[in-house]
């Protein structure tokens, strides 16, 4: 069986570090082409992604690591031309650009993959495992970072659609609605917005769901000055506490230490795309994004101290 | 054939005015039952749902017209006891409440109609099909009003999921996205929020759509003193003009009048209901809502006077 085709669209750091040696390390996938508009990259490189899909021939699939608000357009280019569509987190910048992608991905018979990186975490499927079928008592999510050292000169962040610290969050949240084993619905939100930014520093979240009995919290908060903390608590009604930390890398059950061995997060993301592409299927799971944009529609705002510098 | 029998839960002005007498108007169904937590209603009448649901037998459907917090508890109660189930506008306050009772509604096999009742004017359905596969050259919507006439004293729309300008700018976005022919994202849009208040006394947005050309752009404005303005012209890229003012009441094409003759807003979404029951089937559409929510994930925010009093 030949292999299939690919080429990033997007050349930074993520494609550098984490797309191009899993897709080396895939022997059903072949890095044929990379774009981006400063000339880096590796295979063939192009600057424009409309000239990458004119000139290389038996292309099967791209994979978009631009920053989102340009991907919608590119995805639907690829799509209409018969391409399989592997899209980093968060898919779209809104949630009309990826319910469209969604239909036109349906009417070309294309896969459609929306990745959720930390979702790919052996520790996380484990934690998913052990939760299914069972009623909660309490999750807490803290999901606490040094924006000047995760996020360095990124002035993005800070301006419109820029996610704020969303951006982190939005992880916690891809791995809190793979792992809970039911709905999740805001209830409450509190964002506190820096007074020279348009989106948030911190947001206090609380939610309710039909399996759940107790309190369901998320704190997010950019101003951390020292360590940073990415933890996921749930206890379930029978008293069982998992606990997720490292970002989803390390899953403990009553304090136990659980041995999750798996590809590793961009390795497992790319043998799911070429299952998806075998079986003709897409998965695109919004939910995440969903959970960010109910925030906003429900949450109370509060302005506090300009951004940490 | 005997005909449905339906209850209306919340029993607010909209009810009284809207729904009871389209529901009287409708042969094929029987209105038997209200909910309102002050004891208002008509037919028998009850002060809790769980109460109604459990005296009144054969019932077959409900009207959700309660504030939007409270649905999604009620909604899914009465599609597990096997009830078809309407709901006002906006359905849910987020959007993961809704794309639960669509599942929840699939999974039981019973009708979910999420309605948009500027939707049904003769009017919009007349612009739907002249726009019908046209090139669009611009779009302007207009939804001006004065807050203080048309909400008087009411204080929750100001407040965290009150939507503010957004509650009626919504209906104008339930018309721009059945008129329009083909998808409309949100690509800018600046968000004014009164220094006392949680939500926005106006927004500018501005849309892309695969099928324009041109600016399309939106003002939503609760601050205007001398009467309301709430209008949608579109025009396509072959220059005919079309313009629904009136909230979609009235069409003009190339400023001509067009006879646009229906059975009313409320009427046509009972017509509406009664045949997605026969057939089966449910009608959710989030499309307006997800615009609300992504002119916040991608809108910038500016701080501006107190609420209008």
């Amino acid at each position: 069986m030949r292999p299939l085709n690919i080429a990033i669209i997007g050349f930074g750091k993520i494609a550098a570090d984490q797309h191009v040696p899993s897709i080396a390390g895939n022997d059903r996938l072949e890095l044929v082409a990379t774009v981006s508009r400063s000339g880096a990259g590796t295979a063939r490189r192009f600057t424009s992604y409309g000239e990458m899909l004119e000139q290389v021939e038996g292309l099967d699939a791209v994979a978009l690591t631009t920053p989102p608000t340009a991907r919608y357009d590119i995805a639907r280019a690829c799509l209409e031309r018969g391409l399989h569509v592997l899209l980093e987190k968060p898919p779209t910048v809104t949630l009309a650009e990826i319910h469209d992608l969604a239909c036109i991905a349906e009417t070309e018979q294309r896969t459609l993959f929306t990745t959720w990186h930390a979702r790919h975490n052996a520790a996380v499927e484990a934690a998913a495992k052990a939760l299914a079928g069972k009623r909660i008592a309490a999750m807490e999510i803290v999901w606490h970072e040094d924006v000047r050292k995760w996020h360095p000169g990124q002035q993005w962040i800070w301006e419109p659609g820029g996610f704020g610290v969303f951006d982190p969050g939005i992880n916690a949240l891809s791995i809190a609605t793979a792992i809970f084993p039911g709905p999740l619905f805001v209830s409450q939100a509190m964002l506190s917005f820096p007074q020279d930014a348009q989106t948030a520093v911190a947001a206090e979240i609380d939610f309710t769901s039909p399996v759940a009995d107790g309190r369901l919290h998320c704190s997010f908060d950019f101003r951390r000055s020292k360590g940073e903390e990415w933890t996921i608590t749930v206890r379930t009604f029978e008293g069982e506490e998992l606990r997720l930390t490292d970002g989803g890398g390390r899953l403990l059950i009553d304090s136990a230490e659980q041995a999750c061995e798996g590809l590793g997060e961009y390795p497992d993301i790319y043998r799911k795309f070429v299952q998806l592409i075998d079986e003709r299927q897409s998965h695109v799971d919004v939910a995440p994004l969903r959970l960010v944009a109910d925030c906003l529609l429900l949450g109370g705002r509060e302005t506090v101290g300009p951004t940490p510098r």
